[in-house]
């Protein structure tokens, strides 16, 4: 049976895994913010969920606690970034830092970064720049699982791209999303459910289209967005090609099939072109272009005219990027956060295996 | 009967309607070089097809030969540039040049464009940063004709994207896509034909999917990439609105909606928020993130590793963006242009109300 956990108890349990994995305070804290933030916003699967993973690639000798994070190249808008193999939840920050302090010199930031490991969910490090009044951009690679359209070789990561851009009145704009059909964790969950998958998510390790959820763990591959050649998966492969060489050649990590496993039991690629995961960010002052008010009012112009549109019959509204995750986070905040059983025994253990309390469920 | 046009021919075609209409010797050059290398590449919707469109435009007084086109904004990376109601076709490459110098000086150079018109194919203008060592981008919005997931109103263009990546000995990779499941060029051939179009790409006044390649003239429309919710269509719906945005409200152009539309026959919106349609345009110094030579050695080897992926059964290799309209211009460069008989047909009207000399046809 699933059981609710309040922000704070989970923040706190993930936390005390990194410090215990080495982390400093403030860096075990960061990772478990950005860690949690996933779960508050309904994308499970890269929340807690994943605790566990993190701790098996340290074990593994693949994430580094205290990592000496600088910027080895820069010019006055540009800068490459060193993540020296730390946690991606605190190497993507200290990144994204670095492109919303050259936006404010020089309109905008643009950092890639090489040597970083997993930086849980794109949205959380573009929605940093919101703050500043800025439109704040994240993505990254990871581990090969998606085919290019005509191949059946696993060649680029579900590579997820994140925009958040201020508004004024209205909630932000905030889109978060993988270059693929499905993201991974919505095959995990019909997995867990012994379900089928829609057609367009998976392909087998001989590139016909099937609904087997399983496909993944035989050798097939995920669908760039598009699915076919017919519905436009040569975008979605071009799209997720597009963030790996940004994240992966602009910086000198990983890329392509070289880009790094999450599952530490998978051996590393050999002959690695670049070190670690690569990600890439930026940020854009909104009056870099225009005066902030301007620029403000007339998004949320944008954002309530497109709330207005006419909805498909069966749908009562119409949404912006952002609304489900907005909403998901309000409820979360007041009811707290699920957790399937399988995660809370995962991590129940994992508490034991680190000598950390886990925590009561709610009531 | 299709008849074959060389380049020379039909860029001296384009130049001279450009001249009658008003422009510069230059202007008409640069718009007709812009325009014909839509032809070579194989992206004919985009092409001398749509002279005669640019120029009831301009007899509607929506075109404005002679812009005086300004930067009104601007900070060390960002700029926005105010196109004077010119063709597009001018406009942009203006507006790419100032992102492409102040990448030269800042890293990066990032120019949102409003009061400018139909500028041809993004692949030219992000292409233009190439020659200076600089990776380019390019998107822009246009004329309502998707509707977003859950919703039966037109809200947005098909808003292309492209992304052109310098490479050292192999060809650049040059990504050009519009944000939908199929370009609307895609269905105007089936519409000649008679043909269905696959389910996906199009839907219904009520918001029914459809094989009807007339839907969008019976007031359905085209279809976000990724078709329904199911295959990531609030994907496609996020991109275009992220180009929408970039393009439009950063610059203060007519956005969602409110986007001019192309055929001169239909009305203008009412309370246009902006003025004209928007652009957004990339460069980035590949020299600003990793030394030159390392930078292209890398996407040499990224190309290459891509290109030898392996292939489905039943296809031969796998492509690299860029590749099929590479492949296209060679074959079209020596064995010219195809113009369908209905283009050559129009043109030649054209040419005889412009007072202009239209070309023979190749033998």
């Amino acid at each position: 049976m699933d059981h609710l956990y309040s922000y704070d108890s989970l923040f706190r349990l993930s936390a005390d895994v990194f410090l215990a994995m080495g982390c400093s305070v403030a860096d075990a804290e960061l990772a478990a913010q950005v860690l949690v933030a996933a779960d508050m916003r309904g994308i499970d699967s890269h929340g807690v969920a994943r605790l566990s993973g993190y701790v098996r690639l340290w074990e593994a000798g693949r994430i580094n606690p205290r990592p000496d994070i600088k910027v080895v190249h820069e010019t006055p808008s540009t800068a490459v970034v060193d993540g020296d193999a730390g946690l991606g939840l605190v190497v993507a920050p200290w990144a994204m830092n670095v492109a919303v302090s050259k936006a404010g010199i020089a309109g905008s930031g643009w950092v890639s970064v090489r040597n970083s490991n997993h930086f849980g969910i794109a949205g959380y490090h573009a929605m940093m720049a919101l703050r500043h009044n800025m439109t704040g951009i994240a993505m990254t690679n990871a581990s090969a699982l998606v085919a290019p359209t005509y191949s059946i070789e696993r060649m680029l990561g579900t590579n997820p791209i994140a925009v958040a851009i201020p508004a004024g009145k209205q909630p932000p704009f905030v889109a978060d999303f993988a270059t693929t059909t499905a993201a991974n964790g919505k095959l995990e969950i019909l997995q867990r459910k012994n379900a089928d998958a829609p057609l367009g998510w998976v392909q087998t390790q001989e590139g016909e289209a099937t609904t087997d959820a399983n496909a993944l763990k035989k050798q097939g591959a995920l669908l760039p967005l598009g699915s076919d050649r017919e519905h436009g998966s040569h975008k979605g492969y071009a799209l997720g090609s597009i963030v790996d060489i940004f994240s992966a050649v602009f910086s000198g990590a990983g890329y392509g099939p070289w880009a790094p496993p999450f599952p530490a039991y998978v051996p590393m690629p050999e002959n690695m072109p670049g070190k670690g995961l690569g990600h890439f960010f930026g940020a854009m002052r909104i009056d870099a272009f225009r005066p902030a008010d301007e620029f403000l009012e007339h998004m949320d112009n944008w954002i309530g005219r497109f709330r207005n549109a006419q909805p498909a019959p069966g749908h009562d509204r119409v949404l912006i990027p952002g609304d489900p995750e907005r909403e998901t986070e309000a409820v979360r905040k007041t009811e707290g956060i699920p957790l399937v059983a399988s995660v809370a025994e995962d991590l129940a253990a994992l508490a034991v295996r680190m000598k950390v309390t886990f925590p009561d469920a709610l009531a």
